[in-house]
């Protein structure tokens, strides 16, 4: 009798992360070695909390709506565990649920912050001969973690982004005036998605016209002047930027309007409302900002079939490297090559990614700071190929029913 | 020999004007009294400015890429002909122009503003005895048309609209906390679109739970009472208002923010940021507004089919009406029965759809003012079935090129 799989998600949202979750399910489920597969709800505080769903039953239909639905099948958490030499409670508390599951893999999908959690659980079991084998498995629309070359919920959300702002700029195109719009995309740290806005462009639109990321420092008359010989040349003009850009003193962009509410509280502004407002006052065309907020890491209807595929194989593996007996490792894509695209995946060690972050290369932006360059182009294009099957119902995108995480007293 | 047509669009971009565009095209390439078709670039003003894109020689891919192209091929103006009995010298030029194309008919191709062009247009050629037939056709994502049931745009919009904010409850419904989630939709005077929300629904999800239209009263106490409740029945609430929800003395609640700027100049936030402001002050837990923005009308990757099919008819019945010799009318659409769902296309004067609006009856808007009732949901449901097939290239959304819409000196 073999022992049984806990699988969980943590962190934001995203397109990709329950694809993963269908490779977790489907291979244990193939597997010789492992008997059940549970789903702990919330992240690890699930298996805390002793709240979970059996997937072993799932279908290949389940399977596959499961892959195609975005967010998060399972439920999400923000929790970090202490340090246990200085608080072990936890700690014990989650290897005696493991223990009463007889659990011989325990895998979790996330970002950074969860990737720590795969550390610590594993530097434990490590520490107590458990021979529980845990495992991460990469997510984050921000592709920011480290040896991977990319992390599954970033392409679809790039997709997304690059799709939005071809229609913005449909939508901008049909004034025969001078216009300026400001599409602001998530990442307060790392520029990949906001840099994706490149694949907008096309052989009669050079939108977006300008680009601008967290990695390098944001200067406002720069900008001002960018602005101004873009208009001249193109007339409508349209700016990606990084919620999270920042002065040379790295001070947020979106923290220079300080809005007062009736109540007198500060507010802060995104980046966008704050370069709008800029541009209205410096120039005076007309001026339009757009966040395109949780809309991105949340658009199933729009997912990058690769990078499907490549978050369904990356928890698949994840499984497979557990039955070779591997522990404390992340799932990585290795990009083999370009044109056709190959990758393969591989595992790494979990405690030198947690809690790092990869930035864009500086290289890969223009020397005028505004713009990123081939190589970028080159990296990200391959990803975003590929549509997937999406299903609709009375007329509205349709997604696996979530009822066990809606609350409905 | 027969005589020519022109064809102009006018107002803000939706994903089913170019649908009509096509219709037209269509129709008169087909039609045995017109022979050529032309379209004047940015509405009236193409026609005033010797602009045109000769149409004639349409393919039927052409036309069917066009059909599924969001904002307006042949771009857009805001432009207000005045009255000719005080100002003669637009018309003048108007109808010289039409007289050097030998020019047989008129379409015009937009929402209220743009009727008060057909109807000034076809009141001047009466008043000249000129036999050039004028005609509107309607679009706009308002839906606030008079004598048509609905307007084209619309359907699509709000295809989106409950499709994104389905995507934003995946979203949302992942956290095990309290939240209010603020999701704020275009329509400043009508609620149509707002009320649309309401298709978000399924049997596992109320979401949106609150959903307030700018047709009756915003009371910002009975919001937070509203709120609380909310709360305390889902944990996880959305809530849908239209950009153009005010207070009972007419005072928008978006304009309740007067955030300054560190230029000490006023702006205005959104009716969204605005409540948001409001949750957070009165209620504390974690809130976030969303402004749905242009996306909601630019966004041809998620068009409702019925939509455009109807605004072909709508386009293409406009040409057999002025072949049968009407003039100064908009084409409608006049629902016949809803299940399974049937229409009509007529014309109607329109004179009497100019510069009026039709906003959502008040019947239709529960008794708390925070849902919509089944009659409502009854309207808007056949509107929005059937998907569209979405073209890719490389990955990203494509479209017909507008270069001729495109600067790049």
């Amino acid at each position: 009798m073999g022992k049984n799989c806990i699988v969980a998600q943590s962190g934001g949202p995203t397109a990709a992360i329950n694809a993963s979750l269908a490779g977790v399910i489907s291979a244990v489920n193939k597997s010789n070695n492992y008997e059940k597969i549970y789903g702990s709800l919330h992240g690890i505080q699930g298996v805390l909390r002793n709240e979970f769903l059996e997937l072993s039953n799932a279908t290949e239909d389940f399977i596959e709506r499961l892959a195609a639905t975005p967010a998060m099948y399972l439920g999400s958490c923000r929790y970090k565990l202490p340090d246990y030499r200085e608080d072990e409670a936890a700690y014990k508390d989650i290897f005696e649920m493991f223990d009463r599951y007889n659990v011989g893999a325990f895998f979790y999908i996330g970002g950074n912050d969860s990737m720590d959690t795969v550390a610590k659980l594993s530097e434990y079991a490590d520490a107590m001969g458990s021979s529980i084998r845990i495992a991460g498995i990469p997510k984050t629309i921000d592709n920011d973690l480290l040896v991977t070359d990319h992390t599954p919920g970033f392409a679809s959300a790039a997709k997304y982004v690059a799709s939005s702002i071809r229609e913005v700029a449909y939508d901008t195109y049909i004034y025969d005036l001078q216009s300026v719009t400001i599409v602001e995309v998530m990442g307060r740290d790392a520029g990949w998605l906001t840099g994706a806005s490149v694949l907008t462009r096309n052989e009669f639109s050079f939108a977006p016209h300008l680009i601008y990321l967290p990695e390098v420092a944001f200067d406002r008359e720069q900008f001002i002047e960018d602005v101004r010989k873009s208009i001249d040349r193109y007339k409508n003009v349209i700016v990606a930027v990084s919620e999270g850009i920042h002065d040379a003193e790295g001070n947020y962009i979106a923290a220079g309007v300080a809005a007062d509410d009736k109540f007198g509280h500060a507010q802060l502004s995104g980046a966008g409302k704050a370069l709008e407002y800029l541009v209205k006052e410096k120039i005076g065309v007309k001026v339009r900002s757009i966040e395109i907020n949780v809309l991105q890491r949340a658009a199933g209807h729009m997912a990058s079939k690769t990078d499907l595929e490549e978050a369904l194989s990356l928890g698949a593996e994840a499984v497979r490297f557990t039955e070779l007996g591997e522990t404390g490792f992340m799932t990585v894509i290795k990009r083999m090559r370009n044109e056709p695209y190959e990758y393969i995946i591989e595992h790494s060690p979990v405690k030198d990614i947690a809690n790092k972050a990869k930035p864009v290369p500086v290289e890969w932006i223009n020397d005028a700071h505004n713009d990123v360059t081939e190589e970028f182009i080159s990296y990200i294009k391959p990803l975003v190929e590929g549509e997937v099957d999406v299903f609709y119902k009375d007329g509205i995108v349709d997604y696996l029913p979530i009822e066990h995480l809606v609350q409905t007293k």
